[in-house]
């Protein structure tokens, strides 16, 4: 994670008027309507795949996923998920030809978008999925990483691991996407594929795709990463997948 | 929820001696060595299963899962989980020809083991799994329903779903099992499916199989619950899953 984000998010917290009450569910004291859902409970059933097709967070829980999000919970959890498999990948045998990849997302898992997300007209995802703003954000490419993502990265290339990003960011932001991640710090791939500008599928036909693309082409996939299960999930998922958190947003 | 399982709660809290920090990670107040294990982070990542083939929960959370066992928090995460089932399966249009079937696992899904979780000997999974134990508890046929399950069991049969209860107890304890289930309120189901006494394979291919076999017969999954993913992954897994929260053992 780099110094820009840290002083972003402590920026960013500090210009929050209320305090940050960490993973305590809405209490209503800041004059919006209390409600009943335990906004813990939703993170967890957004977590775990049981929520699909939602557009938007609970109302009730903006305050809820930005101060996870921005406080330290979110960062550990991070951390958490990455030092895991860093674990379970130092205990693989590679063959040394070169076919042994790690497949990560970009969006989320890579890269953070949370400085967008944070912004009033984004609200942590309370605001609906915008286009247009969101392609304006990526192709300013100044993302940081996800906290623990780079680490990981660099451990990986360390044991051997060839690295493969894929993305469903289309490749047309193509230039900006790249000079993101060399920017900070993901300097190397053996492949990087980003979607077609025409394509139409759902994420998940488009990731199995590319994925089984991947294994004709006689690469095995050691380690899968992804912040949405519509990474992990369909066919040619590898041999261990890692769900990385992200209570923001959905795609299918 | 029975009042008996509420009772037990309360009488199982009161004789803790520590106060309960609902969620809060171990502060090492009480002695014990403090770990810079975030007792969250590591819950987040067994229920998205990220973690596998684990075969205790960590020294430095078992007040954590402690107390999130026996708080509120557990309760409602099911609440939850049983009530977006619920929002799911009224939106189904089903044929009336009687072959539209929900699958619930049992163990952490419909029974709760809490009681015997929360016994010192068994520390709510810190204590590896002990068979001559956890069979001795199963055969006393006493366990009350998982808070949420028995309110989405009447209302999927109002609503005209067959029940198909699938558990990984051996068909030795079939009577406990039936009369337990009985007592507390599941007194009806099209199907009671035990593991055979001698059946070896994992438990992914043991319930695979008799998805497999449910579907070939004509039934329709159209929803499947269960507290382990191995409940939820492998073939025939049902048009929608859902992950019932369970930091206390793993199944693979």
């Amino acid at each position: 994670m780099g110094l820009s984000f840290l002083i972003l998010m402590v920026t960013i917290a500090t210009a929050v008027a209320s305090p940050i009450h960490l993973l305590m569910p809405h209490s209503g004291s800041t004059g919006l309507k209390h409600s009943d859902l335990n906004c813990m409970s939703w993170r967890l059933a957004v977590e775990t795949d049981n929520l699909k097709g939602w557009t938007q967070i609970p109302t009730s829980c903006i305050e809820y996923v930005g101060h996870y999000m921005l406080g330290k919970q979110y960062r550990e959890d991070c951390d958490y998920v990455f030092s895991e498999a860093y674990e379970y990948a130092k205990g693989l045998n590679l063959t040394g030809d070169g076919k042994d990849v790690w497949v990560f997302d970009i969006d989320e898992t890579t890269l953070s978008n949370v400085p967008y997300y944070a912004s009033d007209d984004v609200a942590f995802g309370y605001i609906p999925y915008n286009a247009t703003k969101f392609d304006e954000w990526t192709a300013k490419g100044v993302a940081p990483a996800v906290p623990g993502s780079l680490k990981l990265y660099k451990q990986l290339i360390e044991l051997g691991f060839k690295i493969v990003f894929l993305t469903g960011t289309r490749e047309a932001f193509k230039e900006p996407r790249i000079r993101n991640m060399i920017n900070i710090g993901y300097t190397q791939w053996e492949k990087f594929i980003l979607k077609g500008d025409n394509y139409h599928g759902t994420a998940v036909e488009y990731k199995s795709g590319k994925r089984k693309e991947l294994e004709e082409a006689g690469y095995r996939i050691r380690g899968n990463m992804g912040d949405q299960w519509s990474d992990l999930i369909g066919t040619n998922v590898g041999d261990r997948t890692f769900k990385v958190p992200d209570p923001m947003y959905y795609i299918g």
